[in-house]
């Protein structure tokens, strides 16, 4: 019996729990650490936020992969409440995280598409992010992994509200290696132009990862600070844990290589799951399980173009860099055993720009002054199946105009041009395959008949249209139709050097 | 706390449940019937086979369902085991519960499409059934439900096994009522020629389901007359109950109209969620839930061209009367908590003619003698990640030839044509949309990467194709290509009047 369901049980029979209790000391047994008194209602959460890199819809267990396991993640959904409609609101890693991070759609902040080294721009100091809202509640806030929102030391995770941080500042390919592994001489080369890329501690570039086996240790290293940080800390902690996987490199250590049925790409999601289950090891080992809130989704889509390198999309349209249901619908499992009803799914609508709003509304915290666009789920999260917090979602990628807007089952696309691995022989071990442009026109999909994005029905509906093109209207007033036009009212400039 | 969870309490801390009891009995207190003895390993367990009629791989919860919910199936499938490659071998009503019933794939025993009213054929007695298997391990045997396959007396559930049978002998839209539920009156229409719809009672029609109120009926008597199964049951006992929904016309009790955001549908599904409760309370009460396995799936996809009256294949493509992956994909839970472990997902391929052979493996019981072509899964269920013990599946349509092989992660696709609704608007309220004939050109399609058959990677990929045109040649010589030919040289003829 675990922790989770003893609790429950001692919950549900009191005088139970007492009696027992009693005749636990009686006898002089030991070993019962599990029994412990439920946190106190008003004791704040713990909060562990794993994020993945480039994960696909379909990488899970429970959401479909095959030829290997995720039972550490399939345990947690079972213990836990699973979202099957939960969406990153930007399909790259820079815009997705810096929406994570702050509750805001990305070009409202002007964070859109991926930072590079040495970027001029960075995620504005003065927006307010997960870690600084929960600083004012007196928690304890680390970051374990990849940052991506400005390398600079004025956009590092020191000052935006983390206590420590232990990472690479953005992607494990932004180095002077090609994907093959061999050094990047081309100097014309995407590659070639790269600095070496650093491991950071606090400020500090600490270490460079140099070759494939410092790429294979990061899932490892990183796993040991997170543990390590929470063992260190008194409640309440925020740990922020942003795996450098799934990106390619793929990195995968010894002890996973090999252990799987579907290559490199399935040892590393292999010791990703050995990674989670390591974190709720230690949060278990702490005594801290209960009234901790961990929460494990991605940035966005698999990055279809690396082949077997890549993810699954589990049967979604497209992947990473389209609006499309692959690119941006993400697995989402939340745990924690004093407030999540256990073996639950969730199958409304919800973002991960809901997550500040909601950890506010979890520990009492006031919201930024500045405008978000999250909305406040704890709702969902206590077992409420009927309210909606959140009415629709709108997509963007990149510079681009509006792409899609989405409310419940209907998804209204734009025209626009995507970049597709659609009959191109897609990458092997590592390489990426070719990609070409395509374009759409104006599509209306039921997500509910049709979750793949196959069939067209603007047609046949034109009353959900218009509702969903005042929607979109009202997107484009607000947020603008890209950043070279500066149309929409209500956006702020990224923070720049 | 539940049942499952308490008895692995029990389980695992049995100093602690015994000094639990006896605390109980000095108080005084009652109501802890779920405190139970285990069942002794030796002792065989109760089955209980729900069979969906039409349900989608979407149309769950845990499978993306959206605008309803299934708290009883997730709870299902939190403490037992989901698996996510579960396929039945035909996608059409008869042909697909042959293969259940007999574990055997439909045209070796030559059932290959739907039955109608007065059909000259049916199940061959001289097939062994699961009933009958398990009824030489002494098991009482209860069949509620849907049969379909022959509604001559000699081929009804009681001479292929069952103790006791309730229900239809075949789909709820085989009556002389039209989709609108107007009285067919146009005699050349397939209704007009419909008999009045018998609700059958061992071997005697007992009533006849005339209206639309009738219908609403189904589920609610359906699952009273599980519960009676399974309340006067002395163990083992093994139930198959055939549920009649989703098949059109859709029919749903008072108090479930307008529960959903999904119209008659949800309503409807969430009536099923309810009826899954009502045998898993049912089973808890009578104290034998520990040693029971309880397995839910479906006959086949959903029915596509019903639009709103049909439910979702979840991504995958088409549905019903296809082998494409929305055809015979099909969600299946399992739970049995002295056994399964909670909360785990299993990938591995496995098919509904499957359950015949592992029933087997469990109780003990010899297979057929007849060749069938189920493979025994016992070893998955108890929490083997690693064996496979099926290799392959193969797929035919009615009498079409070979459609599809399946193996791993590949699927090949040999030319055929098949019904889609693609490009028609699809039916309303009840009523059929339009389809039409399309064909398929020889393909080959990576699930892992693509389980919505959308990228034909044939060309890319030869010594695949090679290895799956063998085993098509060895289907095709051990099947046959279609029934017309009698090329195979082990199929069997159906019962016949």
């Amino acid at each position: 019996m675990d922790t989770v369901h003893l609790s429950r049980f001692i919950q549900n029979f009191n005088i139970f729990a007492l009696a027992t209790l009693s005749l636990l000391f009686f006898f002089g047994l030991s070993g019962f650490k599990e029994i412990k008194a439920q946190a106190a209602p008003d004791e704040n959460p713990n909060i562990v936020l794993i994020f993945m890199d480039d994960l696909g819809y379909g990488d899970l267990g429970s959401t479909g992969a095959i030829d290997y396991q995720t039972p550490n993640l399939d345990k947690m959904a079972s213990e836990g409440m699973r979202f099957t409609n939960f969406y990153t609101v930007s399909p790259i890693c820079s815009a997705s995280r810096a929406a994570l991070l702050t509750g805001t759609y990305p070009n409202r902040i002007g964070i859109t598409g991926a930072l590079f080294p040495d970027s001029q721009i960075g995620l504005n100091p003065e927006e307010q992010t997960i870690a600084e809202l929960l600083k004012q509640q007196e928690y304890a806030t680390g970051m374990v992994g990849k940052w991506h929102l400005g390398d600079a030391r004025k956009f590092l995770p020191l000052q935006h509200g983390f206590d420590e941080y232990f990472g690479l500042p953005y992607s494990n390919d932004m180095w002077p290696v090609n994907y093959d592994g061999t050094p990047a001489t081309d100097t014309t080369s995407f590659h070639a132009k790269m600095p070496p890329l650093p491991l950071i501690e606090g400020n500090e570039h600490v270490e460079y990862i140099r070759d494939q086996q410092d790429q294979d240790q990061l899932t490892t290293r990183y796993t040991q600070r997170a543990v390590d940080f929470i063992e260190r800390q008194q409640q309440p902690f925020f740990l922020y844990f942003a795996h450098t996987m799934p990106h390619v490199p793929l990195g995968v250590s010894q002890k996973f290589r090999g252990k799987s049925d579907q290559g490199l790409y399935g040892d590393m999601m292999m010791e990703i799951d050995w990674s989670v289950g390591q974190v709720l090891q230690a949060l278990n080992e702490k005594g801290v399980a209960d009234n901790t809130l961990v929460i494990f989704t991605s940035d966005n889509g698999p990055w279809l173009n690396f082949g077997d390198h890549a993810g699954s999309a589990g049967g979604l349209r497209e992947g990473k860099q389209t609006t499309w249901e692959g690119g941006v619908r993400v697995p989402a499992i939340l745990l924690w055993p004093d407030v999540i009803p256990s073996g639950s799914i969730n199958n409304k609508m919800a973002a991960t720009i809901d997550l500040l709003p909601t950890f506010a509304s979890i520990t009492g915290a006031a919201l930024p002054e500045n405008k978000i666009d999250g909305v406040d789920i704890f709702h969902l999260l206590q077992g409420d199946n009927h309210s909606q917090p959140r009415e629709h979602l709108v997509f963007y990628y990149n510079q681009n105009d509006l792409e899609a807007v989405l409310k419940g089952k209907w998804k209204l696309v734009f025209p626009h041009h995507w970049r597709t691995y659609e009959d191109e022989p897609p990458g092997e071990n590592g390489l990426s395959g070719d990609r070409h442009l395509v374009s759409t026109e104006i599509a209306l999909y039921n997500l509910r008949r049709d979750p793949g994005e196959r069939y067209n029905v603007f047609e046949q509906n034109p009353e959900v249209v218009e509702e969903l093109m005042k929607l979109a209207e009202e997107a484009r007033e607000d947020l603008g139709d890209d950043l070279s036009d500066r149309k929409g009212m209500n956006k702020r400039e990224p923070g720049k050097l």
